[in-house]
Formats: C-alpha cells, structure tokens, sequence
C-alpha cells in the first residue's frame, strides 16, 4: 500500500514534469442558460482576448491574482463554435480544450452547446454509420494520401446493395478531418437518414489541399484517382445519378471546377460559400460557353448556398448571375449568417435531403 | 481580374483579421542530417523552452528582433518524437505544427524524423488496412462511446474470413485515437503483414477513460459491450485463442486487470510499461491465489514490456516478480528508454509478430 501510494505520488510528479503542465483548469464551461465561460492560464501575458464566431468581435479576458484570465460571454445559439485566444496578439487554442479545429493553418478550439433539445448535428441514440480512413495512391499527385469514407447504419457490406455516393470537400487550409470534427457530417447524416429524410448513402471526404501542385490536379485526383478508389473499393451507383460533389470555401470553389466540367459524371452539385478567385475558375468559366439545355439535363441538382454575412457573399451573387446568364439553372439558397462552419452544418443538412431522389 | 484580385485580398485581410494569425513561420523543421530546428513566435513572452522525448531536459529558445524565437537540436535517431514548447512556464503545443499529440490532458505536438529507410512505422507503398470510428451504446457506462477498428488491407467483407482481434488500450489522459496518431498502430500492422511478419487481424482501439465512473467498470465495459459490440459487426474468430488485450501505462494496467481476470476469453495478453497503483489491480491482485496451471495453459502469450529508463521500471519489475512468485508464466521485455510512445510503438510491433501463431 505505502509503495503504492509512492509510485502513485511519483506518477503525479513524473507526469507533471514531463508535460509541463499548466494547472488544472476548465475550459470552456458551457453554462445552464447557453452562456460560456473561458478561461486561460497565464502570469506573464499582458493581453488576452476572445475571438469566436458567436461575437462581433474579440472580448478581452480579465486576470486574477493567480494568473488565470476568464470571461463569460451571454447565452448563445446552441451551435458548435470555433473560438480562440489571442494572448498578447498570437492566436492560439484553448490549452484545457480536446476538441480542436482541423486545420493546417491556424490553431482553434470548437465549443459545443448543446442546447435543450437535439440538433441535427447532435450525437443521438439513433442508428450509426461509421467513418473509415484509407490512404489512396494519387497518380495525379504521385503521393499516397488519406481520405476518410462514410457508410451509413445498417451498411450491406455484401455489395447487394449500390450506394450513392457524396464526394464532400473542406475549406483551404482545412484537412480530410474536418467535415466530421468540426462539421459533424456522419452525425448528421445519422440523424437524417434515422428520420427518413435522407437516402442512405456514402459520403467520401477527400484531402483537397493539394500545395505545391496547381489547384487543376486535385479535379484530375477526383476525378481520376478518388472516384475510381472509392468504387474499386465500395458497392456503389456508378453513374452520374449516384454521385453528388459538395464543397465550402476554396472546396466550394473545386466544386464548381470538379461538377461543372463533368456533368456527365455528377449529377448533383452543392456549392457552399465558393471561393472562386483561382486560375482555375477563371481557366473553365470566363469565357465558359456551356450547352445550357445538355447540362440542365444532366444535372439533377446544382445549388450554390451563401449567407448574407459572408464576406464572399458579393462574389457569390456574381458567380449566381453568370449561371443565370449562361442558362445554367441553379437553386440559390441564401441565409443568414457568415463564413462560418455553422452555416456549413445547415448547406449539408439541405443537400443530404435534396440529393439522390 | 480586377475584381477577382480584390476579392483575393479581401480573403486574405478577412481570414486573417478573424484567425488572428501570427507570422507564417515553419516548425518544426526536419534537417537532411536529422537535426530539428524549432520555431515559436512571440514579441512579449519572456522565456521559450523546448521539451522533446529526444532531449535529456528542456533547452532554450532565443529571440530574434522580429520576435521568432528558434533553436536546432543535433541530429536524433529516425522516430517519432513528442514535444512541446513552455512559454513563461506554460506548456503549448506547437502552433505551426499539424500534427498534435491526441490528449486531454496535455497539449503536445509531434515530429516525425524519418530517415534514410523506412521504419516500422512508416507509410509505405504497401497494401493499406483502414481505420474506421464507431459509435457503440455501452450499457455499462450509460452512454454512446466511440472506438476505433483497425481492418487488415484486402479485408474480407464476406463473412468468410474470421480475423482475430487485438484490444489495444491507450495510456491515461490519451484518447481513442492515439494508438494511431502518435502509435501509428495501423501503419505498423500494415507493413508487418505486409512482410508476413503478423497475420492479417483486426485491431480494436477502445476510450479507455471512464472518469468519473471507477476504473473496473471500463474492464466490464471491455468484456460486456466492446467486444459483443465488435464480434456482432465483424466477422472474428469468437474464441480465446482469437482475442488478445494489449495496452499502455494506465492502459497496460487495465490489460492486466481486463486479460487475467478473464483468461477464458483472452489467451493473448501484452501489457506495456503498466501502472498499477490503482484500486482495481490492488483488489485483484493482492490476495490473488491464481490456478496457475489453469492459467497457464489458457494463455497462448503473456507478456510485461518495459525500459529501463521507464519511471515506473522498479514498479514493473515488482509486478513481473509477483507473476513469478504465483507461477505465472510472463515473459519480459526489457528494453532501454523511457515512458514513451516510442517504445510503445517497438512493444506492439513486437506484439503484433507474436500474437495469434
């Protein structure tokens, strides 16, 4: 007992060494009424500030005379916020936070506030799907790379059943991660096809950063390499009927380039928030001279989701006036809101109940 | 162009301004002589240390005039090497780096120094198993957990194949997914079976913290949800001599209390560096009167990996010598090095050639 409790002590101390940790602080606590409390540990910092996408703009967090900093922010939205720090003008995530933002770029924290009742994103005791990762060889990009594949409950592995498949694209500087840790996109296609208003299918969440390479090779990759991985290795419908492309942001913008230069391989098109400001889109669409009444058949749906917020939103509306302009028929669907991974949530829950019927 | 120009800059300044980016900078750098230089930005903190499992202690970061601070670390031997910045006394993770140590506790980044050949662990251009994240409802724990499926490459979906399965349990305060972010227990497996060194087999990567819940109930979880859960989805040899239970630390702890307490239905156990400081192992092992020829006989493989340089070496020598002392075959693995992921990932790739032959 006596050596046990030293090892243990010795444990403690070890650990605590090793790790130089911090002491044990909660972070974020979402409280009963949807506010949240953060807090940050800090003697030395001289600024600590709040950034998150349910505020206006950063708050500053106070100090006591231990060192750590906090704020409460009022009652929000039940949604899942990414948030970070900025001590003394470098962002980072929050130190006592697991739930991190995939991301390449910069370092955030998501907080989730549940709420009273389910989202359509929430973790409910409903049938679940599962989300596998692979690597694949990418001839285009002479690399092995990851991709992470959705199959819904119940899945017949027995290749009796041909799935639908929705290839789903993050934003630049974002990971293959994302569109799940942050966007919850098997949660919610859980939740959907438990309601019956969704079909069951598969949803293929590829890496689309493709640096140094030319943004053109991650169409090719798509194209020539993810899609004829993912039907090598799924049983699924392998036509244009049962093959969806959805993307946000930059993702948003390789939809454009990857659905709307292969109508006759996807059938459904979901934009979100597109990012179109690259050689690429410039390349397929300034002097694009579509047969319109081909591509309005071929497409089953081709949708371009913004909110009125998002500071692309202005590009958007002339992305949406030259389809207009070529007779390319195209369903906007405009909301609230910025660029942000809570508007994404709600282009997803749209498409997964408009795509593949 | 003008426009798309403005748009361009526009989503530089807005991205920016919102993530509240510090400089691009790159860290860590990974040199051709395998030396490593670090980098780390901040105008105001007053001391930057590195901590890395390739140092005896921390060292020093100096600043430059425009606030990067920087240090090299000679040339290290080819692994893959926690570490962590400590900024006035506080423990980060590297901002620049992608790659964070899957914790809850502790915030770590990880180098991979890859070297002239590849190791064990490395991707490499061989058949690829895949790695899927599953929902189960634990009955025991009241709640839906998640847990990882490691399924060999060229997996037989038929039902035909019965693949072992080994229970590989992470260290305390790690998560599910640390046995493949920082273990890459996959990307062993898969160049094991690659060479015909370890049979194909399905690996198992459970949530083992069940704070606030005492730790037994996570070994009642294992028995009584995890692998129910696991041979309803997949198709496993449902027997002793198909099962093994391997774990780190806190994890090689609960491998000891999970395997000798049900050696009817594990015949494989490997614990590696296990604490053992806990009520659950004090409760079984204490007064334990095994029948060690039972035992014996039931178990195909028990074995207790340890370095020497470990904290907890005299502890893990302490619970070998009670094995033996109960007649208890166990064999040792003493190896040199510390409490860390890179001896784990030496203990399962020696598992992993051991188990189910």
């Amino acid at each position: 007992m006596k050596k046990q409790i030293i090892v243990f002590a010795l444990l403690c101390l070890v650990l605590n060494v090793v790790a130089q940790r911090p002491p044990a602080i909660s972070s974020p606590d979402v409280n009963a009424d949807n506010s949240i409390t953060f807090r940050y540990f800090s003697k030395t910092a001289r600024e600590v500030k709040l950034s998150g996408e349910f505020l206006k703009e950063p708050i500053a967090l106070t100090k006591d005379t231990s060192g750590i900093w906090s704020v409460t922010v009022p009652p929000v939205t039940p949604d899942i916020y990414p948030y970070n720090f900025t001590v003394d003008g470098v962002g980072v995530a929050d130190p006592n936070n697991t739930h991190i933002f995939a991301n390449e770029r910069f370092k955030r924290s998501i907080v989730d506030v549940k709420g009273d009742k389910p989202l359509v994103h929430s973790l409910q005791n409903v049938p679940h799907g599962k989300v596998s990762y692979h690597y694949y060889n990418s001839a285009t990009l002479k690399t092995i790379r990851q991709l992470l594949v959705y199959t819904p409950p119940n899945f017949d592995a027995s290749g009796k059943t041909q799935y639908p498949v929705l290839y789903l694209i993050h934003g630049g500087s974002d990971t293959e991660e994302t569109w799940t840790k942050v966007g919850k996109a098997n949660l919610i296609a859980d939740n959907l096809i438990a309601q019956g208003k969704a079909k069951p299918m598969i949803i293929v969440m590829p890496y689309g950063n493709v640096r140094p390479a030319p943004m053109p090779d991650f169409t090719k990759d798509v194209v020539n390499d993810i899609v004829p991985f993912v039907e090598a290795n799924y049983s699924v419908q392998a036509d244009s009927k049962g093959r969806a492309v959805a993307g946000f942001s930059v993702g948003g913008g390789q939809t454009l380039n990857i659905g709307l230069t292969n109508t006759d391989k996807f059938a459904y098109i979901c934009s979100y928030a597109p990012y179109t400001a690259t050689d690429e889109f410039k390349k397929n669409f300034t002097d694009w001279k579509p047969d319109a009444d081909k591509i309005n058949k071929q497409l089953k749906l081709f949708t371009v989701s913004v909110g009125t917020e998002d500071f692309l939103y202005e590009s958007v509306k002339q992305n949406l006036a030259m389809f207009n302009d070529k007779k390319i028929k195209v369903k906007p669907l405009i909301v609230s809101g910025g660029h942000t991974w809570m508007n994404c949530k709600l282009f997803l829950a749209t498409s997964l109940q408009e795509i593949f019927k």
